[in-house]
């Protein structure tokens, strides 16, 4: 019989169909794959096409080259096709029930590397450092403009995770309002946090620690697990052993080891079911909301091997193929070989 | 610029992308598709598989013919790989925060037609309404069952919907709990009717059809809208006139127009887009929680043309590149042709 887990700090269920489950190995998808060159000259995130962005709004650059030019290692630009743009002032209108808000906030592309067929689980541990130093840079941009309500940092990998373009890209969002789902999950860390006195992810994060049957990796200040509740075949979270709202708020240490915590994890990922379609979204506090004891930056990797259907449009309850502790184990072991 | 629009109902934000819109025949895609035939040999769903499914639970036949036999219409049976079963009881478990429900419930299928190659869009509106009788039946079934919290019935049409079968089905699944997402529609629901002793649907009906700006099809017992904040191209609402937090309750009367509406609005979309891939759901109250004056049946058809990347996944807030009313505007222009 399958099993309906609850996730503690969304009070998310999802289904973990054990019976009808695949082995870990049997979701490596096959597919027919184009060998990428490391450079191509139709590609607008490879060096010498830095005109066919926005100008740069921050870079890792070799000293001496000038901005919008090639010597860059990784770039942030404002997304082309941005959907939604700096501006002077949020309107907020609701004529009747139809509210709505002018598309003000920010939406920028982190370009990660100079090399076209590179991906972040292949760069190397330095490299994935700046990236980290750029979205953190971009982040606390954002957050200094008062018409930002929360800023999103994700990575779509491949093309059913939603990209169009392969050369190896993260997004930053900047929204005017605090989205629905983000309060809810705030909502929930709240609710729980009044009940305990007690941080919902630091609970979490000692009883997986004490169970040690979904634990990835375990290094000084980070674990990578796989949730109790995971909505979907390899899902992982990464987690900060230290107790912080968001991650804007990091020094140079925890960076240093959350770039090789995440280079890690995303490695793992890769070797394991071959270089999957993924989703990475950083979850952090909303801007003018600290949620100081009770909410607890963290990660979360979401592979794309299943397609969600219409009971999961519906009911929000994922049905999840795989049984999590069988991944963590397989995802475990490759960490030593 | 881009707008920032809210459902009333949910609460849930959207990005409307006006300027990187696409034109509503723009959404077309022309994918390859290997022609199916009216019958299909391998099938599990064709007539003379019968015993490939487990035993029927409910059937339109010819009078005469053997339950399990060829000559039904439409065929109800559980689901193979069922996500959840019917059995004794509940047992909840919480060991720490490792909160669990063993699988309990119901999984079905409603085999739609016997023809292998027909779609919902496609058959004659009488067969349709027994689809939907077939559904009721269910519905009423596990409505009986104190064991199931809630029933959620949906369509998954084509691949890329997360449907493995071509032959036309629809499915329903029971949950011992009413899932978050259920509960959190409804908790909105609620709190506007607090607040204005109004049904919100009831309330956004009347201003839809008072605006008149994304209305698609409204007969004497139902509407069918492109919501104003929906979340992909091609997103359409089923609202019946008459409040009623279930479908459970519908008469005959009912029935017969709304399979009339379901069939108009489906083949609609297939006209448009030319059979898309898309999730049908229907959202009702859950069945021990009446929600009389405040929770209103509807069903949503969610066409799956672009792809939900990390922003959606982390934030709720779904990115639409097409403008709604130009998407209603083109959809009621195909109704008078």
């Amino acid at each position: 019989m399958s099993e309906l887990r609850q996730d503690i700090a969304t009070k998310q269920w999802v289904i973990i169909a054990k019976e009808r489950a695949k082995r870990p190995h049997q979701f490596i998808q096959r597919q027919e794959r184009v060998a990428e060159p490391e450079y191509s000259p139709a590609c607008p995130f490879c060096p010498g096409n830095e005109s066919q962005t926005p100008p740069e709004a921050f870079a890792f650059r070799e000293s001496g080259t000038a901005p919008n030019t090639p010597g860059w290692r990784v770039r942030v630009v404002p997304n082309k096709f941005a959907a939604l743009s700096p501006g002077e002032q949020v309107i907020v209108t609701h004529p009747e029930i139809f509210t709505t808000i002018n598309g003000i906030g920010g939406h920028e592309v982190i370009i990660e590397s100079p090399i076209h067929n590179q991906t972040c689980a292949t760069l190397p541990y330095e490299a994935v450092e700046e990236v980290i130093k750029a979205a953190l840079a971009r982040f606390r941009a954002f957050s200094s403009d008062s018409k930002c309500g929360f800023v999103a940092i994700f990575r779509n990998n491949g093309k059913g995770a939603g990209t169009s373009l392969i050369h190896p890209h993260s997004q930053i969002i900047a929204t005017p309002i605090v989205p629905t789902h983000v309060r809810q999950e705030i909502e929930e860390a709240r609710r729980f946090y009044d009940d305990r006195i007690q941080c919902v992810y630091c609970e979490s994060l000692a009883r997986e620690l004490e169970a040690d049957e979904r634990i990835v990796l375990n290094t000084d200040g980070y674990v990578v697990l796989v949730p109790f509740a995971a909505r979907m075949p390899y899902e992982m979270r990464i987690l900060p052993k230290d107790h912080n709202p968001t991650f804007a708020n990091a020094l140079p240490d925890d960076i240093h080891e959350f770039a090789f915590v995440l280079k890690e994890a995303l490695h793992l990922l890769y070797r394991a079911v071959d270089n999957p379609d993924y989703n990475l979204v950083m979850h952090n506090a909303p801007l003018r909301d600290s949620c100081q004891d009770y909410f607890h930056w963290h990660v979360e990797i979401l592979p794309r091997l299943t397609t969600p259907a219409g009971f999961e449009l519906g009911t929000g309850i994922y049905i999840n193929t795989s049984v999590p502790e069988e991944i963590a184990q397989y995802l475990r072991g490759m960490c030593q070989s």
